[in-house]
């Protein structure tokens, strides 16, 4: 039923060979995610496990402290999902979007304060230790157990592996923070918060949202395939999570924390 | 006094050799756009030209209508910007606040149709036509034009270009949709609007977000190195668009409206 794919005819030009034919596309729609029959987020995302994609994003955003703060996720047609969470988290919600709405003065040092404070976990002292060669592998495997991106070019993919390199979960989806709730979403409902001993391979790049939503979630180690920003190196590195970019082929960069990374597994 | 890149100390790990070095990072941090004094929206950045960012951003997302209902923009400290705008243009502000809280029941036909309703341009009657030659010079253009990307990996770009492949204006950003509110803000400060007869190059994909953009800045052609959406695809054919995607070397796809695609410039 869920469509992760589109069908459509394009146009394709090759030097001077031009051709009609049939192109994939990854399919965007908006999702909508209420609490108790609220809205607090629309999200243009790949339609497919859309309860994790709600539940992960109100883990990820720090409305759900802990997973028992959910009771329960029910979607309400395609491209609704309605979340039914406990009083403490509802009145976090409530309070989230009167704060959103009247902010002042944002500035990316107080972000960083405000995210280390309302992660419930301790990403910093988290033992995890990963060998070169299992880090090395972690794209190649997240890319070889992408069911839909060569057949539309258009999805990013997230990760979640274990410390030898099992993979544990994968998400695809257009946006990347989606990915990435879709995973954490999956380790709600599994009961696996927080994701300690964990790495998140993703196949982008790491963003300041990228590295808040996994420290939302505890996991000690994120890796991206391209750049990561200041920002995000910045709250890598005051979270005590290691961060790793332009992982590729042989080689990558570390950011924060090299002491997780082993020279054999 | 603006910095787009960061120096940061690294460790890089290429096969079995491992060495500390400096890197560039692109910088990412918020910033906060306000209509007369409130908070109308929060964007994680790169820094610079952000008045641009603020001005593009209210004329891309429909509060300003035309160029003239924006009055005045002004930096109020690093990461702030305060527009003052017409009467009419604080009344959609205040609408469009309130409508996007309470939003209940969206799909991608609503959105689809609110951003036909919404734009004051007709791109579908853009007499524009651009030869092949020019179309395929333009990733390439824009890679050269581009000052940080070398150095960080890390910027989205998005470059304006004429017919016959002059570049008008590039701006970089850890944000695809920061870049080409950047470019639409740069043609609001030159009382450019709408930017008929323009191509609007962007370095990654094509998602609805930005087709929705270079629509409601009067666009007619979007050009993407990388894949567009479904959503992208079908908000282009419904505007008239021409939309381009996978555009490398000699080779691209049309995925809308390719009568404006000539063999010969």
């Amino acid at each position: 039923m869920t469509r992760m794919t589109e069908r459509r005819r394009i146009v394709r030009v090759d030097g001077g060979r031009v051709v009609e034919r049939p192109d994939a596309l990854a399919v965007e729609e908006p999702l909508e995610i209420r609490v108790a029959g609220r809205p607090v987020s629309v999200t243009m995302r790949t339609p497919g496990h859309d309860l994790e994609l709600a539940l992960g994003f109100l883990s990820t955003e720090g409305f759900a402290a802990t997973p028992d703060d959910i009771v329960e996720a029910i979607a309400c047609g395609e491209n609704v999902v309605d979340v039914t969470v406990t009083d403490g988290a509802a009145a976090r919600v409530v309070e989230r979007r009167f704060y959103t709405s009247s902010s002042c003065g944002v500035c990316g040092k107080e972000s960083i304060d405000a995210v280390r404070t309302r992660s419930p976990y301790d990403v910093a002292a988290d033992g995890l230790v990963v060998g070169r060669a299992v880090l090395t592998s972690l794209p190649v495997q997240l890319r070889d157990a992408q069911r839909a991106f060569d057949r539309t070019g258009g999805l990013h993919a997230a990760g979640l592996f274990t410390a030898t390199g099992d993979l544990l979960c994968l998400r695809e989806d257009v946006g990347r923070h989606n990915a990435v709730d879709k995973v954490v979403g999956w380790a709600v409902q599994q009961r696996r918060l927080p994701l300690t001993g964990c790495v998140l391979q993703v196949s982008g790049r790491a963003s300041f949202e990228l590295v808040q939503k996994a420290t939302l979630a505890g996991v000690p180690m994120l890796a991206a395939v391209s750049a990561p920003s200041s920002l995000a190196v910045a709250l890598a590195e005051e979270s005590g999570m290691t961060l790793v970019g332009f992982l590729r082929g042989e080689s990558f960069n570390v950011y924060s924390r090299p002491d997780r990374i082993a020279a054999t597994s």
